[in-house]
């Protein structure tokens, strides 16, 4: 059956379409740089916005008109899975993502859940076998259930850390058995409601020897999919332990982890945490550790996570001129870690949130290959370090100097001379690229 | 002499320019909507951050290369009014804005003080007489001076509130006297620092005696330009009575107040204050009381007031969808209180600044002014309120109904039904709008 | 039946108790200042967070132990009920408030709905006849069912505006049948989502309206309680139409309601609006407009309403003072809208949320009498404005003098001297009076 | 001379004293724990707040009356020593700190500046033979000067990179001559204005040679005080590199630093990066890199560096608990870094932000203190995470398991079965003992 009836195959329709079911600026075919826009940009769906949340929020009960509501229980866990392979065909996307409680109901015991996600997985397998969608990540939800009050790993009841252990098991297992490029951690609960009854000392180590020891299982079944974690500031918790990348990488390396992990960023999560997007990008880049990402937005005068589908080009442009600058993301891709607005609540929106999200990124791309062709941003930075390439400045990058040989060189300085960082100018430029790049022929 | 040697009259160039001192979007004649781009964004300069201001913050010394940095006293107030008229003919803009201690320095009294702002006043008046820039609007500096530290119309010290009239009185014969558009108040130290030793009710009633006798003596002395709040939230105060729009007008309801202020809304305040600028612009125009703005962005991620350059499409676009709405400025206009980035600290740095901001905003009149024109954002609400254009909703409106009919009509309602708010759609039209208005080729 | 036998009747113990379900500081009977500490706090427990709600958040589900869990529908509703006065008992509090779904679950009709509210009124009208427990206010629920996704009095949809009013109606109704003291609007929903698709003018104007006709019915059916709104600025909306206490008073002015209306001012609900409890308090108090509290605390670190037991005693203090100053609250009083943590998932908790909550505002209260007492804020404030008590400040607040003169009187000063105004020294008062005040013996 | 005539030595009068320049809760020579007060506290005067600033802020000019304005050059360099060290004597304080052009101009050239050093330091040198008063932490401000606008070590120019390298080996040099105990580094301008024009990786690679360079030369010339990094996340740069702790974490533990740095926690950055005080403090210490204080407290309702006066009972309580528990602050301190306020200007309020201050903190102590002497939160923390001390549990933390055991345990588990977090009642626990710890007679 057809879940999505008003919906056919999304065409890329060019700029001047006004077909809210097209997009205008994502063309799945197009080459740029010598891959595919698809290539660069490995779009997925994220399972539990797009079919299992309802629009539920904190003041509100769920208001999602979805074709699959009538049913319950694996029914629904069924529905799903067939609106999902219509959905992924007709947007035409590479990926998708999932946690377990995502795709099956909880059961009575640890076993019955087992025996539900076998079935969906085995569901799932069979459409994979004529669907180009594959997935990107699958995760184990370990926050929803109240079991998880205090944490998963770093729950205070070795019972929980134990079924926690349980649940990523099977969702290692679940990624091989399924292919998944990756497999992600965020701790939505690992972290603290208040110090004053927490031993964050032995929460944290006990965090380190669970990510250890699902590397080890890894190994031991040949999943060779890449260990992502997902940072967030907070919320639920108060603090949580993957705060941003530093703070990621402070723990990887502190754990020795640091080569069995990479980040899966998330842009609403980074200004949560008081950063932009394409810092925490960046920091991950040059940390050689930039795995994935989580494509949204947030909106930065609300201090919760909103999940927005991506439209501000700014962001989106950015994020790409990270990513091209890493070389693609590898296994990784761009999942919509995002929601239609509650307010959004129809089967379509499902689609225009997608459709937006991809034309989004798909602007960024090209904005910012052209940014990277026409050498903008790097001869500016080049010019403005490029007293690291000669005399004192090679010496101190080389690591051939020292104190006294640099506090001589300062004595006989008569004056520093600084060059204007010429913000404004730059933030012009971006403007320019952004309008002109996708105008071929004004330019 | 020049000032700005490098620098020649400022050219609309077009898109396509790569000349970072020609403006690419911005052409002050093009006719928009029956008035001219210069008409309809009356741009204006503002005299502290461009002549006055070097670059200064809370961590470090001024950094700006300015060609009057040689001289003090009057020596340089009188070399600021050469270059900024200098300025002024360079950039094309029609206004300008100060405050009376940018213009002129503080003298060891005040009848030396006004002495002093009288020769800058006629220097500026003589100017004026071959320019084609006019003033803005003017406002007394009552935050820098130590005798501010309590506040000025709101100090716990009369003899400050005294000193302040005189400011005031000053101010507004300036006015007078130079055919000042407005008359802006923003009250830097008008809140305070502890509610453990302020009499708040006093301080308020303090300042509705005070602006009463402003409109008193404006009309005594026949200044017509229209007085202007300027709300903030909080810096340097903790809290400043001014917070935002709808407490401004709270505020002159009370003190009845409202038939002789609008409001000058700034970008950035607006956001320390939680809000977007649309909001606090829409929140001013549907209650009459948009006057002027202050052309500027801060950075949302940041909790203090950056004052930097507009260069957020989304922003400028939105600010004049509002305006276009309320059918322009009137006697108020765009004053770009922005200053270049401590780091942009060269001359040039001041017209790249001023390119970037005029060319946004240009950019987002032009955006603003065609999805007006396609109905694209009215025609939505129009069918999304319909409702209330007949029937039930009809009665509503025009106040033909109460509690007991509306519950009979509820009760007889079998379902409520909505249509989705479709935020997602509009932000990609948003987007759309963006990229192709202004490439004319390709819609 | 007993739901909470673990538990009880809650004794005042004194600062030394070491129990956990005792009062170590609120006694009830304790005289301070010609009242009973019970007559100044008025004590309301919140029927939704202590009764309704099961700790669900947004990353996770119901996590409380409550005695009545295992019951649904009407059941539960009257189950609820009587655990609800055997807790008031226990804690012996005066008062409780209530939204309409707090209490009885929504039928398939509204029809029904009142029915089913009818039934639990005259439950709760037969259990007050001989309980100490009276109700604070109650509201309606206009917020959690998708009808309301749009807003309720602000909806785009007029069936919505007349559903709304058939509830308020109705909540009128039950609020004169139990005697409620207040009438409450938290306009949860009324706000916008983004401004794209916003009449923000019809909708403020439609709220207006509905006011209106809520005032109208109450005299029609002669409830003579107070009317109140409570201020939230956003969440769940990204804008709320009632901000903060200023923006309120903008609205109830321009509508001309403020003779009917006061404000229900919430502790985190303030801080989100980024404003201290006492400021809103303060605001209000200056305006006549202080009507009831909703005594909770939020985390300020954390962007969203966290509804925490109120345990900060500068929080406390400051608030109490406000409420000294006016003289008491009236028909108002503390109603706990906190809620125990997620983790605080033991019927005892609500307990000890309660007494961590009653002891801080004991505290509070008499902290804040003992300062005023000793007038040690009032004292340091009449002298800090005591220039307006004589010569031209007497003359300013007398509205006798005028630019003119005051410009006059400026010039002639030598000097403008200002006095300190002793932060540091009051923040160290307040902290001894904190940790004296209840030492009888050190002080 | 007497620069504070008006002020005799500050005594300890104890609770009930009126006094304003009196401590009423810290007794220096009081046994705690087996140390006194004052080597617990090791409490610190930051002389750029207290001798150096005048009170300017952002809007407005110097306000601080203080006995030495009327000097310049190296005259109120040398005041200000003789001020200094009555001022220490006269609160009887154990230590100061302060930036090279704290206390001694900048010269012309480097040589001038590093000659006016040398006579300052000279000076105290002679000062501290007779004063109890030590230098806890010394630092090179690196940030105030424009040759710094682009950053000190990670200056995009080698020149600035080398002038700041003579600064910190002077700074060493300093440190060694006067016996300091710590060095600092606060990187003010080490972080970005814009990512478009910054080298992220460079930047951060050469601020770990500049490190490295750093602990070679004070290994070279033997000093062997601690290093400190002073994290903080932002202001004035848009980011600063050391963000908070963990950022640091990530980069020593990047750079091999880890054993060569601890780090300088300050209050009000602390929460300017999300994160309470005692987060920061909690986080250093179980990395076992808690080194020395800047105590001081933000506004978290403001968004930039308030640097008041430590008056939150809470906060110092809970600070000291971190400190207790870390067996104390080693060589470290809690240094002032607070400024009275812009309104409190007058030379007494500099004894009385100490005095409030330094009454707070002793509170602090003796409050943490007992509660660790009475076991409160311990005991509830070991009961809390017993479960690890004994099978499943203490296999996990003895690394004896893995997923495949530990699923086993899961499935035959019947129901996880958690306790409450209790942070009510824990929270209630602080309130009474804060009020009933320096209340000997009442418990």
């Amino acid at each position: 059956m057809a879940y999505f009836k008003n919906v056919n195959k999304i065409q890329y329709e060019g700029a001047s379409s006004k077909n809210p079911l097209a997009y205008k600026y994502y063309n799945s075919e197009e080459i740029i740089n010598g891959k595919t826009a698809e290539e660069w940009l490995r779009f997925s769906v994220a399972y539990w916005h797009t079919f299992t949340a309802d629009g539920t929020d904190q003041f509100g009960a769920g208001t999602a008109i979805r074709p699959w509501n009538h049913l319950t229980g694996m029914d629904v866990a069924k529905a799903r899975v067939e609106a999902a392979f219509e959905f992924f065909e007709k947007l035409d996307v590479p990926f998708f993502c999932f946690h377990d409680v995502d795709i099956a109901p909880e059961g009575s015991t640890l076993k019955e859940t087992n025996q539900n996600l076998d079935v969906i997985v085995a569901m799932m397998k069979e459409y994979m076998k004529t669907s180009k969608t594959k997935i990107l990540w699958n995760t184990a939800n370990m926050f929803t259930n109240p079991r998880y009050t205090h944490g998963a790993a770093t729950s205070c009841n070795a019972d929980v850390f134990a079924y926690s252990a349980a649940k990523v098991k099977k969702g290692l297992e679940v990624a091989r058995e399924l292919g998944a490029q990756n497999y992600v951690f965020w701790g939505g609960r690992e972290g603290y409601e208040t110090l004053l009854n927490t031993d964050m000392k032995l929460e944290l180590d006990n965090l380190g020897r669970f990510f250890h020891m699902a590397v080890d299982y890894a190994k031991e079944i040949g999943f060779d999919g890449q260990f992502l974690i997902e940072p967030k500031p907070k919320e639920p918790t108060k603090h949580q332990y993957d705060f941003d990348v530093a703070t990621g990488l402070a723990f990887l390396q502190k754990y020795d982890l640091q080569d069995d992990f990479k980040f899966n960023i998330e842009a609403n999560h980074a200004t949560l945490a008081g950063h932009t997007f394409e810092h925490e990008l960046r920091t991950a880049r040059i940390n050689g550790m930039l795995g994935s990402v989580d494509a949204n937005q947030g909106d930065v005068l609300l201090g919760w996570d909103t999940d927005e589908f991506p439209t501000d080009l700014y962001s989106t442009t950015l994020a790409m001129f990270e990513i091209l600058k890493n070389g693609g993301l590898g296994k990784g891709g761009l999942n919509f870690d995002a929601k239609v607005r509650r307010g959004s609540f129809e089967p379509e929106d499902l689609f225009e949130g997608h459709i937006a999200g991809m034309d989004s990124f798909a602007i960024g791309l090209k904005v910012a290959n052209k940014l990277i062709e026409d050498n903008v941003l790097d001869s500016f930075i080049d010019e403005r370090y490029s007293s690291y390439t000669q005399g004192i400045g090679k010496a101190i990058v080389e690591g051939k100097t020292n104190f006294r040989e640099l506090e001589a060189y300062a004595l006989q300085l008569t004056e520093v001379k600084n060059k204007s960082g010429k913000t404004e100018r730059l933030r012009a430029l971006i403007n320019q690229y952004l309008l002109e790049t996708l105008s071929t022929v004004r330019v």
